[in-house]
């Protein structure tokens, strides 16, 4: 069926970021001089990327093609997909394209940003299309752990690409519709050229539960802790679990508190667009709440991953300025720690546990993503020819690999892309042509890439062992020592405590000082190496300690 | 029965270490002139402990106390129980007590630190007792994750305690002997003031598998990989573990290669000890591997927590100089990340699945701690008065106590004590009466205790933001302005690519510097303080980032 399709050319795929890790979400589509881009994340530091905020993707080919460039596409509100959205707009102005909450989510971040004025933009209906260039993109209703997220079909000349960006299946969810399978049937139907799946739960077997299995458990933990105020951490963008909390708060007659600024935000966009219906005179605001017995409120709150500053967190060290913790508290973890953030998350629960709150911290979440079935249902209605698992580092994109092997999809019809990568394809074949420019852009502060591995590499220097400088003024003309040297040191020693070894150290200094200006050494980067090695070894010697050493020579 | 007891005191029990985390174990028992202390270990230093290596427990009360102190008590060779011991024997030079390996693994420490002449030590085997002033202390076989475990009976005029070191009940060892239940009994019928039981598995239900059953597995997976090469990654001191990965190899015909520095060390204390046994013609040096066809076999190493030091970590990232991964290699994880290692194992895993490798990372591997059904078998058989739940953090903790609740064990008799309580207890009753001083000292390369809280808060300021320094000569008589400013920035911004931010800066502190020297400004604080706050300010507001700042006066 696909050697009938007599494409001019070869559509092209270009992940630009998201397929080594979970986050930073973006590829690129092209065909011919169309290009349109699906989503735009950003992801949080790796732990060496010391005193980094964030990291974007790089998006030089999609400036270096600008006049091809279409629009974004953003399939769902999570930040992994919009976050670098503002960054990236302020270089490849196009508009972009999502559902109602998505686009309410992307907003918020325009104004910030400054860009509410100068950015397209259009909010898409499940089931409509839109017109970019070469492209005809559609979006699919699915599930996911935010609400209004959808999966696409794109339509090139080339064949149909089906994303289904983050999705599970859920038969029953909270908010809107389940997940509008007949459509993926019958896209299937007209023959799909290839299929780009969530990886995130590839290794679980089986089906993940469905939204609604949480609320029940609410339901049963609101019954039992009747004589408790109840506090409940969850992520700010899960619209339906804060729905669900709010909804058995009002069954069994309490008050809410939304409390943390990402939280108040989404739940205020999620109040306008309509995605939530919290029943009136239920949410009250957080001064309010000594007003009410402690047993008729619950706060909703953020946290759950143990962040430090979020709002969970200070309550937990008692530097929350409204809310304290006692020993009447129950706090529900409403999550599952994400990959990294498991010590941080422990130590909130101890230290709530030692406030003598009652906490519950397991099966109280259901995922966002879909398990092994879920991810061979969709294979099953799409029958792709080309498998490109997507959103997962190595180990996630190689289990929905094996699992699609299964499904009889031939190991040269799967392909692992790598951030970069050029896949050309059609009804004929596909294969990896080339490479573009991708990387990790790092946001410090309002830097935007200013900061590369020598500064990293510093930073790590400077975290293990601190500075030494070795600070001197040299006569210009005579090269005579006139001044110093003098020693200072931030994060090596307690210098307070430290008088023998500071004193030690400085001779040295002295001393090769001294025998380099008695040389009639000018060679100020010979005084310097010198005085390093000098002053390292030494170092390494008594204290087996490698601080940065920092010689600076003022010629007078 | 406890009231027959007339003992003329009380019996202190003072955790020194070990009651906050999962590290640092180390208990003082004090009767009258006599202190005995059980374990002496190690913790790992905490996320923001920037640059520490290790972190041992302050011991000052046992200094001051010192002619009361007669020896340690070790229960077994692991880190958190033995680590600290040549740091604190240094300063409390007291008789080591232990049973066969955990002895030999003290006595391969004491010789790097060169303390095997100084330190008087006893190897006690199971059954026996010690006499240690007016204490005894019986050794009782456990099970554990590591060979020659015990847990102690600690009598005392006041009454016996029993402590089970870190244990779990394995009725079908690998080495050795099941767990002595019997004389758990046989002490319990005599009568137990307290137990103090290992918390570290107290939240998971059911039993803790048998070691035995890793056996089988690897039997299974080494007759499905008959033609690739097997590399093993487990924890350095399981020596049972490395037995049967042994076991399977000579099954298979596979020769071993035993990788790793600490694994090595292990091993072969452990066969000098005969703690382990090995076929003849099995083992083989790392430089004859290249003699044997890859499928016959078998790389036993270290790096099963994605240390990026260890041997299956340089082997990941092709830095190991003998040993180089490929597609026909399977790797097995024989672990469970430890909280806090999750994503450096991961990052592992997903190097060595991108090298075409096959990798088994989950269900190779059981805990060596009791779960709840071993803690309620404990208690059965021990039938102590007082409960006190030790190794573990707060929740691991808290869950022994509520597994003792349901046992009959009332609230008022189980105490969870802080690191630093003195509790004070006979057959009359139990009371916390104190507090000694605890603490973590910091061992940073060959420094211990040197680093504290103003260091380490610097290194955070320079890990996040790097530092500038404004250095600049100044004329001691005229106080004018001889030489500079000169800026200089370590871990800041990228200087070769940011002329204009680097010059702007020089501007603001030449602009104040002439400003300060203008107006005869000579209090060198002040001057300081003036070009901190203007140049920090500066970058604030431009950058949204504070580095450290550090003007440098030198006087000419």
């Amino acid at each position: 069926m696909y050697s009938d399709i007599k494409a001019a050319s070869k559509l092209k795929i270009i992940p630009l970021g998201g397929l080594e890790q979970i986050g930073m979400n973006i590829t690129a589509f092209e065909y011919e001089d169309s290009i349109i881009v699906v989503d735009c994340g950003l992801s949080f530091p790796d732990d060496d990327m010391l005193g980094i905020d964030l990291v974007i993707p790089d998006v030089t080919y999609l400036e270096e093609n600008i006049d091809k460039v279409k629009g974004f596409i953003i399939t769902h509100g999570h930040e992994d997909h919009i976050g670098a959205l503002p960054y990236v707009l302020k270089r490849v102005c196009v508009p972009v394209y999502a559902t109602r909450l998505t686009m309410g989510l992307i907003e918020r971040k325009l104004e910030e940003h400054d860009l509410s004025e100068s950015v397209r933009r259009k909010v898409i209906k499940f089931g409509q299309s839109v017109n970019l260039g070469e492209f005809r993109v559609e979006f699919i209703k699915t599930n996911h752990s935010i609400v209004d997220a959808a999966a696409l079909a794109i339509y090139s000349p080339a064949g149909i690409v089906v994303h289904t960006g983050d999705f599970k299946v859920d038969y029953t969810p909270v908010f809107g519709d389940a997940i509008d399978l007949q459509r993926f049937a019958e896209i299937g139907h007209k023959g799909v050229l290839a299929l780009m799946c969530d990886s995130t739960n590839a290794e679980r077997p089986g089906f993940t539960q469905s939204e609604k299995t949480v609320g029940k458990t609410f339901d049963t933990i609101f019954s039992e802790h009747a004589d408790r105020r109840i506090i409940v951490a969850t992520f700010a963008s899960n619209v339906d679990r804060v729905q669900q909390i709010i909804n058995s708060a009002y069954k069994f007659d309490r008050k809410v508190v939304i409390e943390g600024r990402s939280m108040n935000n989404v739940i205020e966009t999620a109040q306008n667009l309509e995605c939530i219906s919290i029943p009136d005179n239920t949410l009250i605001p957080i001064e309010l709440l000594k007003d009410y017995p402690d047993e008729k409120t619950v706060i909703i709150t953020t946290g759950s991953q143990g962040e430090s500053m979020a709002a969970l967190s200070r309550m937990a060290t008692d530097t929350h300025r409204k809310i304290s913790i006692t020993s009447k508290d129950l706090i529900i973890f409403s999550s599952h720690p994400i990959p990294g953030n498991e010590k941080p998350v422990t130590k909130t629960v101890n230290t709530l546990l030692a406030k003598g709150a009652e906490v519950i911290f397991q099966d109280v979440h259901v995922s966002g993503h879909a398990c092994q079935e879920e991810i061979k249902l969709i294979y099953t209605l799409v029958r792709p020819r080309f498998s490109i698992p997507v959103h997962g580092e190595y180990k996630h994109l190689m289990a929905q690999a094996n699992l699609v092997k299964e499904l009889g999809i031939s190991d040269e019809n799967i392909f692992i892309l790598n951030s970069g990568d050029v896949l050309e394809l059609n009804g004929e074949g596909a294969e990896v042509t080339g490479k573009v420019q991708v990387g990790d852009v790092l946001v410090d502060g309002l830097g935007i890439g200013d900061i590369g591995n020598a500064v990293l590499r510093d930073r790590q220097i400077l975290s293990e062992n601190g500075i030494i400088m070795a600070v001197m003024a040299i006569d210009s003309a005579s090269g005579a020592l006139l001044s110093g040297p003098e020693l200072v040191t931030r994060g090596f020693i307690y210098v307070k405590e430290s008088d023998a070894i500071m004193d030690e150290m400085r001779e040295i200094v002295q001393l090769a000082a001294e025998r380099l200006t008695d040389k009639g050494v000018r060679d100020y980067n010979k005084f310097r190496s010198v005085i390093r090695d000098e002053l390292g070894s030494y170092i390494w010697k008594s204290m087996n300690r490698r601080p940065m050493i920092l010689p600076v020579i003022l010629e007078v």
